[in-house]
């Protein structure tokens, strides 16, 4: 079985039996847009949700590349559902690279115990949601956009720039603050149920004992490893969904797809270009798939360095990863594109939702370009320099 | 201005004026599908839909070259009007290929007077609509799939096998004759407006005088040159959505795109990676539009050549033909989806409908597969032989 | 007969026949390198190397459109010629655009008269020859780097830095000047037999009426149309030389390929694949040669304009040149290496040399940058802006 | 330091040494063509030629991927001695398939202690060597064509077949057999010092117990893993010349290329033009260096199972060697080709000799065609059928 995980290992057993319940109404859920709440019970149901945490603390004391194999197979029916899998530890492990020792434990815990789901509101470009410092903390206003698992989440990551120093912080709070509002106004054209719209703050009060003590400006290098985690989610919804598209793509050439009139062929898959696409489509998907096993290994290395983690180390990381996302967007929308021509003319209709892979690509690929990501890699080839740490190396 | 027709020519200008007001609601339409109502109204108020008739019969006596740059100029904003414009044409054209020198004449005054839009029932691939000899014709029952512009059409060109002979008959009749339905169920991801879903025929009269006399098995050059009107008008679609994309992207690459973060540039159009990709896009779809002016100068000469064209005349045009098709259809693949990555991010929303011109594209080009012209192209290069006449050759 | 030019046409016609007879010896004459000396007599007996001069003074009155065509003719089986054919009319034309009248009259007539073939040295990047000037003009020290056709000369164009004021000079001298030495060192992977090596000069005396008074600084538009006829010779021998490799490879193929053993056909034509590759490789030669037309096209309305050339118009043609050959030479690389694909193991040797068409082209896009053109036509494209007229541009 | 080979492991070392040696007149080699006498002697004194040969008969015990790995390093600076030393053991371990366990061992023994260098003469397309019986085994006469390492060979495999049965056998005979007579005729465009030319065979005694008692006919899965490790011998020397090509290439741009003049950079290096291509390049190369790790793994474990081996394993891993096969042989002639593009115009001479990557990859690539394997692929995708065990596959 082509793409299969490893079905004796009880989270990847346990990520396939999800990926099954997400496919039935997948098609529905990317017209529809909104929140995926049945499937997040599933999730909080099958415990994969506190998969990052450690066992000290109530989790499962997995690694990075456990999360984002999962990533890979929810994403293959469903983009929305990978990215926002993966972008909850995104948020939890903020908590850990930024917090104190005191504050990750505390999270960690309460995260297990609850079972929460995180919202991402620390999206790092744009300056957009302000602080003012009061006595115990700050007081919010102003907005986050690209809120990805905000609608959905029990807790949420927060970053904003501090009114008078302009300095950014960061922080995790309870979703149901007062004066947090989700706007539900996402629009995008593909990862249609991520909420990746705005939330407002209107007067939002933050604890001290909430704000994440970490600078960027002095972050050491085991702290700056949050654009890899970033991209590693990225990454795998994008070789998710070309895994996904092509393994539909053939399910419809193999059982409804009739082959061309002037083909000579009785089946389809009989002819030769059928093959060869096929063929060409599947290669590329593989070799996508092994630099991303390639950036996983990566990460859990550099997560497994902590504070021991060297600028070299981290150089090395970087470059892996930022490989393997240039490479996996490429053929991700190359095969969510072609699947059509092999599929053919019947085939493109909104009930089948084929589609959707193509538009949460097409969206997903934005938000780190291709282009600088290839300039990082090929900088390093020929001079040997790391990309600096900053939002998106 | 880039990829602009000549305004000197009033056809030209008054397509111009026609393409700004479908700009206006085309995102909207691309939504909700159904019926270009209003458009089909001004269309009709234009004249344009006399363009290939005759003067002598009440038209503007043009040729496909006009109708065919008109196609693209619509396309530029709406690729469903281009489709619907270009293929009403098809089916008046078939009244005069296949018909008898009465038959057209009479078509092309009544079409002329009434100002008609004509839809197309007679998509060649499938046989499901059935025609039983009577004492004045024939009885249809059954359906026709991808019934592009039966949904506003007044007349319709429709096609059948004999239930007794299974040859294939050809005929024009009014869209609103008895046992006519028109089942408003076009799914595709693109093309929203076609309407190219599936007209039911139950119980259809079609008078002697409505049926041609044409008989594929005995065809003579001439009267088959409906496949290269089918593919020009697609050819246009695909180039005329290529340029349309691109120009829809360098307004809001210039007007709203940001600069990347580390790009170092003031302005977004500074980046030499942004000057690349509008360069490339631009040569490409600079190259599908020269080959495009080729095939339609190729499809005026063989029509003008009439009952005089010879075979081989044919197959160049046929030739011609495809590779503008097959060079279309990649190009436009490419730019519809690359354009995201020069405008970024927040461009990929569903109130900018900047996907429908992928979605359009990426339909279209699945209704005559770009494999098999490709290996006709090829074919020819290497044997010299000429394509046989057929349903999509 | 794919890309022959029009037989009806004396000039083609001769270029034709001189093809054939290129063709004879150009594989040996690859290997050899150094000078195509009888090659040049069948040009000089032609009467091709006056096609541009005007009727009054003796030549053939013909325009760039004309010679570029016979450049893409030769290049079709020996690309060093077509380079040294389309360069001998630069610099005939650098005497017309530099000169005052009366020096481009003389120049025209004694070339006329004198049969004479042209050879450059005014390559205008590096700065290594030197001019002092003296009582009768200058005398030059230094050396000319990337010399085509210096090596068969009768006439060299020549450029150089004027000593005191830094100033570029151009000037027109015999190659047979004392303290000219032809080195005879050009070492390229292709064209090689171009000369396209270095040419020293030794206190050579350049008199004051060999100099053109010619100012870049002040040059106005139709004074600054040396880079377009550089890159419209350059881009001529990319489509003659995709065209040249395309139909090589199609006559290997049919006579001598055989189909691969699991192909199921008894000729290797009749294999879906070798249908596919050359049908695609001719739709994309045939792109890049209506690209080369237009091209060749904007370079005869500009050069007609004369001195009431514009800057926009000037501006319009270097966009069309440049998409030109940005496109042909991106084709002419994947031409000339796909062919083996489809010829097969056995047609990779020495002795049928058809590796000497990758490698002409290889080496003859490197010399203007694909990357930097398609920034200009993408800045054209987003801002309107043309390119300032420069060495390159 | 990218794509080096992991230095603590003996023979790597020991094959990066050989590598800087073989790297001092690789260029001159190649235009040479003829015997690499100096390095085969360097190749015996390393002791790499027993490499896969047991332990228990004088050898190392290695692993195919070991001599793989050693292939590409050779290929990063010489294709012909990555071919070499590949098809060397390719020859070996027919002996130990398709021979009794005693031939196998007598080879084995033998070639450890002579230290024997292998040819191949058994290319298996072609029938242009037929043998007689007689009473001690076979006479042969005629050709082999494509006979890798027949001109520097100890010893020789070799295929024929029975003039009266016409089936093929193999032997492994002396390269000094009298009647053996090596054409060195091999003119290929690249890999020029593989002798990949014909040897002739007049009245050549084989001896009975030369012979494999091996019947394609009859082969288990063990048995015909040839294919395999021909394939992935090319695929390393695809795989090793992008490597070498793309290192070579880097320290020419950063040591001798300048900035294009229109770049605004005073390091060639920092046009992002250049950091683009490397990067793009290099991410190419890493993921066809993974899929061939990938297919090097299949064949380690492959070969293991022995005996073992069912049809479906050796299916599986015929699907991982031809990706692997396929994607290295595209990605290597895109990269050979690209390095002249970011080296610029002085690169490309013969003294530098960059040109003999393609050369090398462009012919390499002709013996199994990709388009082949790619159907292989697809047709394991769509159905899941493996490919039938035969002479490419």
């Amino acid at each position: 079985m082509p793409f299969e995980l490893d079905p004796s290992n009880p989270f990847f057993a346990s990520a396939a039996a999800l990926r099954q319940r997400f496919a039935e109404d997948a098609v529905a859920r990317d017209k529809a847009g909104g929140r995926p709440t049945a499937q997040l019970r599933l999730l909080k149901e099958s415990g994969l949700l506190t998969l990052l945490i450690p066992k000290a603390h109530g989790g499962q004391g997995e690694r990075w590349s456990t999360v984002l194999k999962i990533v890979r197979e929810f994403a293959k029916v469903d983009g929305s559902l990978g990215h926002l899998f993966g972008y909850h530890f995104s948020a939890l492990q903020a908590a850990h690279l930024r917090g104190t020792a005191e504050q990750a434990a505390d999270i960690y815990r309460r995260s297990a115990a609850g079972n929460w789901f995180w919202g991402n509101t620390a999206n790092s470009f744009s300056k957009s949601l302000f602080g003012q410092p009061v006595a115990d903390g700050y007081v919010l206003n102003g907005y986050r956009p690209f809120t990805s698992g905000s609608h959905i989440a029990d807790y949420l990551h927060v970053a904003w720039e501090d009114r008078d120093t302009n300095l950014r912080h960061f922080a995790a709070i309870p979703a149901d603050r007062a004066g947090i509002r989700v706007e539900d106004d996402w629009d995008g054209i593909g990862q249609r149920q991520t909420g990746s719209g705005r939330v407002n703050y209107t007067n939002v009060q933050v604890h001290h004992d909430e704000v994440f003590r970490f600078r960027v400006e002095t972050a050491e290098p085991y702290q700056t490893l949050t654009p890899f985690q970033q991209q590693s989610v990225l990454l795998n919804v994008f070789v998710g969904s070309a895994q996904g598209a092509l393994l539909a793509a053939r399910d419809y050439t193999v059982e409804t797809s009739r082959p061309w009139i002037d083909s000579g062929v009785e089946r389809h898959v009989d002819d030769p270009w059928i093959k060869r696409v096929y063929g060409d489509l599947y290669i590329k998907t593989q070799a996508a798939t092994q630099l991303a096993d390639d950036a996983a290994a990566a990460l859990d290395e550099a997560a497994a360095r902590g504070r021991d983690l060297t600028e070299a180390e981290r150089g090395r990381a970087a470059i892996r990863i930022a490989a393997a996302n240039v490479y996996a967007g490429t053929i991700a929308l190359e095969v969510t594109s072609q699947i059509f021509e092999v599929m053919g003319a019947r085939s493109a209709t909104n009930a089948n939702g084929f589609d959707r892979f193509w538009r949460n690509v097409r969206i997903h690929t934005l938000h780190n370009p291709a282009e600088y990501k290839t300039r990082t890699v090929g900088t390093w080839f020929l001079t040997g320099d790391y990309p600096t740490p900053g939002a998106f190396r």
